[in-house]
C-alpha cells in the first residue's frame, strides 16, 4: 500500500510501489493539462527548490529548474562542483546541511553511488536523488514509465528490449529494475559482452523477478514493444577497434526497425550521439523527443506532491 | 505593412520594417515609464524563457534575464558549452528541441552564422537571436536605433560613423544593416583596412540602398550625428606591431571630439577596453551608459509583443 | 544615533552602529518567524537584486540569493569573473555601471580591498559588500553577531576566542572588528604567529578600544562563551613541516573543549576543513550550523530594509 508522498525522499525508484507510481502518473496527467491550458496554479510559490549538481546535467537539471518555477517555486544552487566550497576540501555533509538550511527540498546529483540516501539521512527536507553513481535515477525512471503508459496505455505486458551500455549507464539500468515493480512479459537485454549489466544488477533483478534474458537486436526487434536505447561511450572499450566493431550492431536506423511493430517505441534518455539515426525521427517509432518532454509533467507532479503544493 | 510581432522570430534586423519597430519602440517608451515608477504589471507571469547562451556574454545575457524577469517571467539555460550535453556530442537540433520543450520562448546566442534561423525552423516556440555569427545581433540593433531615436528625435537624415571592427563585429555589422530600415543621410565606415566589411555585407549595403562611404574619422568628425564606436581586437592583426600603428587611429579622446557638433553622440555595444577614453564619459557625447540601460526596456518591450503579454 | 538602512550602501561593519544592529536584528527575528510559519510576504516583488561575484562563494552567494527569492525578488548574476566581460578586460567601473541599470541593488564580492566602496561611489543603487579583500565582510559580521545575540541573549560582557588565520581571513577580522561597536569583556586572538593580525588591524583594535590580547587557546579555553574558528590554510605557510607543527594546536576536538564553560559555543564561518571534529557536532557546544542557517533571515532583514520593503 502507498505511503503517500508528502515529504518523502525519493532515492530509489525500487522504494516505491504501483500504487505509488498511478499517484504520481495521475498527477503528472493533470499537469500536462494545465500547461496545454496555461493554467498552472503556483502552488509552490514562496518554496525554495535547491539544485545541487556535483555533476553537470542538462535535461535533468533544467526540467527540474523549469518544474519547479512552473509552480511558482524558485530554485538555488549550482551545477557543477567548481566554485562551491567543495572545491575547498568541504564533506558533503556539511555542504547537504547548509543546502538543507536555505532550501524547501533538495534535488542532489552526484558522482558517488549512495550520495543520495546519504544526504536524505542528513537532511530534515526532503532529496530528491537526480541520479547518482550508476545505478539510481528515479525520476528518469518515473518519466520513461509514464512515457510507456501513454504510448501503450499499459506497462503490463509488454515485450521490452534494453539496448546499449548496460553496465554503467544509470538511467538504463534504472528502467530495467523499474519494470520489477510491473508485469513485463519479456525484457531483452541487449549489451556488448563487456556492458552487460553487473552481477550485482542481475542478481537484483532475478530477486525482482523480472524476465530478463540477453539477445541480440535483429532476433528479438520483431517482438518488442518498447526499445529503450542508450549511448555507447568510446571511453568504456579499452581497445578502439573494438569499439569500431560494436556499435555497428547497435545503432538504429530506419532499416534496423523494418521487421518491427507497427507500434513499437523507441525511447531514449537522451542525449543521444549516433546511437539512433537521425532519420527515425520523422516514423512514429520515434518517442525519445516526447519522453524527454515529459520529464516537466512528471517532476512538476512529484513536486507537488513531495511539497504538497495540493491541487490549486 | 507591419506584420506583427505576436510569435514571431527574431533573426535578422532586416525581417522588420519600420513599423514594426517603431510599434517596438513605443512599446520600450511605455516599458520606461513603467520601469520609472517601480509599476512593471507581471504580465508574463507563468511562462519561461530559455536562454541559450552557447558563447559567454554579459549585457545580453543578464539585460534579457533582467527582463524577463521584470514582467514576471522565469528563465533557465546555461552560460557557456561547458557542462551542457553539447559537450557530449549533442547535436543543435536535439538541443533546441529540448529547450522548446521546457520554455515558451529561446533566446540563443552561439558563435556560428545561421543557428538561430536554424533553430527557429526546429522550435514550435519564438526564437531570438542573441547574437550569432559575425553578422547578425538584432536584439543589439534595436537597442541602437531606440538610443539614436531617445537622443535625436529621428533616425532619418542622420550622419553616422561606424568605427572599429566592421569585418568581424557583429555589433557593427547588425546596426550598419539596420539603418537600411531607415533613410540616413550617410554613413561613414571607419575602419583599418583589414577590418573593413567583407564584401558580401558591402553587397548588401548597395542592394538596401545604405549611403555608406569609406572615410578616415578626422576627415569626417564634424558631420557626424552619431559615432557608433565598436572594439578592435588585437588578435585580429597578425602581426602585432601593425595593431599598434592603428589602434591609436580609433581610440576616442577629448580631442578627437573637439571638432564635433554639440550633439552629436558617442554610442558603443560595450565593453569597452580602451577604445573611448574614460574622460569622454562625462561628456554629453557619451551616449553609450544610456544606451546599455537601454537593454531593458528594449528587451522588455520585445519580450512582451513577441509572447503577448498585453498591457496589463 | 541610527542613520537609517534605507538605501544604505553596506561597506563595512564599522559603518553601523549599535541601534543600527538593533533594528537589524529584530527585523532577523521577525523574518525568521516569518520563515517558520512559511508565512514570508513578498515586500520585495517586482525587485531585482544583482549578486556579481568575482570570486566564487557558496554560502555567502546562494544564502543571498534565497534571502532575496524568499522576499519575492529575483535574481540576475554571475558565479565568478570567467565567461563575463571583465574577461575581456572591462573595467570594474563599467561591469558597475551595467548592473547598476539592470538591477536595484548589488551584493558584491570581489579579491581587491576597496572595490565594494569603489563600486557604491559608481552605482545609483545600494551596494552591499559580500566580502572584499582580507577585511571587510559585514554580512558576515551581522549574522556572527546574530548568533552570539541569539546564543548569549547578549553581546556584550562576553569573554570571545578568535581562532585560527587573523591575518588573511576576512570573516575572522571583519567579526573582531565588529565587537568593537559593543563591549565584550576580553577578545582573545589565538593564531599561529605567522598568521596574526596585520599590524593596521591591530591598530584598528586599539583605536576601537576592543579588549583584545593574544593567547594560547588551552590557557584560556575555560574563561570562553565564544569560540570563533577559521580555516588556517595550508598554502599560507611557505613550509609544509611548519604547518604540520602548528595545525594540531589549532583544531577543535571534543577533548579541546573538556575544561570549557558549559555555555560556550564554537563558532565557524564555514566551510571547514579539518579545524573542527565532527565530533564536536553533536555536543551543544556547536553552534556553527545554526550560525549559518541565520544566513538567510539576517540576510532577508538586511534586503528587507535596505529596499525598503516594509512589513507586508
Amino acid at each position: 500500500m502507498s505511503e503517500g508522498w508528502l515529504g518523502r525522499d525519493v532515492i530509489s525508484i525500487l522504494d516505491f510501489d504501483r500504487e505509488d507510481l498511478e499517484v504520481l502518473f495521475e498527477e503528472a496527467d493533470r499537469m500536462k493539462s494545465l500547461l496545454a491550458n496555461g493554467s498552472v496554479p503556483k502552488t509552490l510559490s514562496g518554496r525554495i527548490v535547491a539544485l545541487a549538481f556535483f555533476e553537470p546535467s542538462t535535461r535533468t537539471r533544467m526540467s527540474f529548474e523549469a518544474a519547479a518555477k512552473r509552480l511558482g517555486a524558485e530554485t538555488i544552487g549550482f551545477t557543477s562542483e567548481e566554485g562551491i566550497s567543495v572545491a575547498k576540501g568541504e564533506s558533503l555533509a556539511d555542504t547537504v546541511r547548509m543546502l538543507d538550511s536555505y532550501a524547501d527540498l533538495i534535488v542532489l546529483r552526484h558522482r558517488y553511488e549512495g550520495s543520495a540516501l546519504y544526504a536524505a539521512e542528513i537532511a530534515v527536507h526532503p532529496v530528491i536523488n537526480g541520479g547518482d553513481g550508476r545505478q539510481h535515477h528515479p525520476t528518469q525512471a518515473m518519466l520513461d514509465l509514464y512515457t510507456v503508459r501513454e504510448a501503450h496505455g499499459v506497462i503490463d505486458g509488454l515485450t521490452y528490449g534494453v539496448l546499449g551500455d548496460l553496465r554503467y549507464g544509470r538511467a538504463a539500468t534504472s528502467f530495467i529494475l523499474s519494470l520489477g515493480l510491473f508485469k513485463p512479459r519479456r525484457v531483452y537485454l541487449i549489451a556488448p559482452p563487456s556492458l552487460e549489466p553487473r552481477a550485482e544488477v542481475m542478481m537484483l533483478i532475478e530477486r525482482l523477478g523480472i524476465p530478463a534474458v540477453k539477445a541480440r537486436l535483429e532476433d528479438v526487434i520483431g517482438e518488442l514493444d518498447v526499445l529503450y536505447v542508450t549511448r555507447i561511450q568510446r571511453e568504456r572499450f579499452p581497445d578502439p577497434e573494438e569499439y569500431e566493431r560494436v556499435r555497428g550492431a547497435y545503432r538504429v536506423t530506419p532499416s534496423t526497425l523494418e521487421g518491427a511493430k507497427r507500434d513499437l517505441i523507441v525511447m531514449h534518455p537522451l542525449p543521444r550521439v549516433d546511437e539512433i539515426d537521425p532519420r527515425v525521427d520523422s516514423t512514429p517509432h520515434a518517442w525519445y523527443f516526447r519522453q524527454a518532454r515529459n520529464g516537466v509533467p512528471v517532476r512538476m507532479a512529484l513536486l507537488n506532491l513531495v511539497m504538497g503544493g495540493g491541487a490549486s
